[in-house]
């Protein structure tokens, strides 16, 4: 299960003078091309699942989300994600397997670790900016949540919640 | 596109002796477990497709086929593999999407590289021991065809050609 809050921000830059203050260093700076694909079974808008192929810099990987599970705010859903070649091999035999491509959803993420928290820094191509807190893998709901409350205090972000995923919000678009 | 022929025999032994006296060594031998998977859209045994994913000490890939096109006891079929990571996730992730298991294939398998072809030595648990002959990718048709006849002379191959997958051979047995 992933925990995790996503908030809209006007701007980052003051969230990373803030975390700079603090002395954290950014655990990673990269680009994601996340593709997205539907089944032909059911619908993943309906039941609220997501498959996609991530490239990054640093590799390749499918994953596989289940229905998001509102939690006040914060977001839990099941996550699989398994390693893939860089060859575009995946994107065909998902084609062939009678999937459909539904949308690409491009940023450039910034992750900081706070406090145990992963903290992504996103700026969404044709969305705008975007913080994300996410409790670490293995953590209890209850635990989860107050994590997640206690770094977004210290880092003081203002915003909106949303439960929407990028995908989500792309779609919306349309 | 893959041309392969797949030949059952009695035994090895004589073909190993053949392969020797040619001064030809096993390019690789390694133990592959296939795990194949039905699809919840439409049944592979009906549309000829397969879907599995090959685990061996060299690492692990997910391969797709489409339909065999016969061409006189000749094989000829699309065939995608993508990389993937020894984890377990992709065979999760298969599950999660609706793919179901349908049997196991394990062979110890012998590869030799014969006038450019590739020949394999399989031992498959449950069913015995074939001989396969597979044109390099990109040949063309007939040529593949005629290399692979060749071959088949040069190695003495004789018994029973089939275009049964080792998978078709387990499901029949059942």
């Amino acid at each position: 299960m992933e925990y995790e809050v996503k908030i809209r921000v006007a701007r980052l830059e003051p969230l990373r003078a803030r975390l700079a203050s603090l002395g954290i260093r950014p655990a990673s700076s990269l680009t994601e091309r996340d593709l997205y694909f539907n089944s032909p079974v059911h619908d993943f808008g309906r039941t609220d699942e997501a498959l996609r192929i991530r490239t990054t810099g640093e590799g390749t990987s499918l994953t596989y989300k289940g229905p998001k599970q509102g939690l006040g705010g914060i977001k839990a859903r099941e996550e699989i994600i398994a390693g893939v070649g860089p060859d575009g091999a995946m994107e065909e035999i998902l084609e062939r397997l009678g999937f459909t491509r539904t949308a690409m959803v491009e940023k450039a993420r910034e992750t900081y670790l706070v406090d145990g928290a992963s903290v992504a820094l996103d700026e969404v191509k044709g969305l705008g900016s975007f913080v994300e807190i996410e409790a670490p893998r293995g953590m209890g709901a209850r635990e989860a949540v107050e994590l997640i409350a206690r770094v977004r205090g210290i880092l003081g972000v203002e915003g909106e919640e949303t439960t929407l995923s990028y995908l989500e919000m792309i779609l919306a678009r349309r």
